[in-house]
């Protein structure tokens, strides 16, 4: 297959391509590194990249920044700094890439833990990562041409718990090549709307 | 108890105020009628609304406009209108409100059946619906004071099933009456964190 990853110079998207490279043509998309370039928040950008690619099988997505803060300091604003990014970021690649793929492709999302278990300074994160879920579970309802879609909803990855560890107190951290493998399920599998959660 | 209803003029609000009225002292907010006036996509306008009722108890929100239409022709302009709207709107307003409620005060949103069970050109509607109830399992850790931050998820309502009822073949409805039981549950019970389902 001729994938496409969003995110793939990441800590979890180069752990996505490393799994997938010995199988699959891989285009590897990140912000400023990777074979092309992409701002998700940026819709002239998304579909200048999906005209350069053209048709293709799967869409990955390892992408999006979030807000993270205590509640009480919160302000809108900075709220929608996450709805902007990893939310419609992921979502406007997502009902773009609906054109653009070969019947029975398939658009993997990236959600994750907090979507379901809450962490201090976390509300941003946890809004978005379950609306991701959500559009998951409704888009895949709807797609046409047998489109599937996924998303892998991972914990705190191992190889990022120098950074992200103190926020998740008590939370056991997973192996990015592990998280990698749910990535590998959903575009090789058959599933459509489901989460797949790495825990 | 003082409270203050942000869409007390809908279909579901008006329930809301003759449910809780003859207890309690009630605002009605709407968006061009009831007491006050709120446009809640305008910080300025929900900050004017607040500074002007003072402190109070309880803040329901039952308002807020989505996009609805197939996946295969929405554009992510058209989705953010969702996302700017129900979600970030309700956002901030309990934001806002967290700082201009009495000690143990609370904060009722409204999200939707859609959050979990997705129809046809409801992926803005799914995605909206789940992010709130994300945001209230986040909030409700955080919440200084004893605040407490819930969400009613209503199914189809018979007062609108003549609107919306073609969106939802099989579901079956419920009494707007029954729905705004679950505001009072949320306003004058003890829990926080939870969704109310009125199915």
């Amino acid at each position: 297959m001729k994938i496409v990853v969003i995110g793939g110079t990441g800590t979890i998207g180069r752990a996505i391509v490393e799994e997938m490279q010995p199988r699959h043509d891989i285009v590897v998309v990140g912000q400023s590194r990777g074979d092309r370039q992409v701002d998700i928040t940026d819709a002239a950008s998304v579909q200048a990249l999906f005209d350069h690619v053209g048709r293709f099988d799967a869409l990955i997505a390892a992408t999006g920044n979030l807000h993270l803060g205590p509640v009480a300091e919160t302000t809108a604003e900075q709220f929608n700094l996450g709805l902007q990014d990893k939310l419609l970021g992921q979502i406007r690649v997502a009902l773009a890439v609906q054109h653009h793929l070969n019947d029975g492709g398939s658009i993997t999302l990236t959600s994750g833990i907090v979507a379901e278990e809450p962490i201090r300074q976390g509300s941003n994160a946890t809004t978005v990562n379950a609306a991701v879920e959500g559009f998951v579970r409704a888009a895949a309802i709807e797609l046409a041409r047998g489109l599937r879609i996924n998303a892998v909803s991972p914990t705190l990855v191992t190889e990022s718990a120098s950074v992200y560890g103190p926020f998740f107190p008590g939370f056991e951290s997973v192996p990015v090549a592990k998280v990698a493998l749910a990535y590998r399920r959903s575009v090789e599998g058959a599933q459509t709307g489901r989460v797949y959660r790495i825990w």
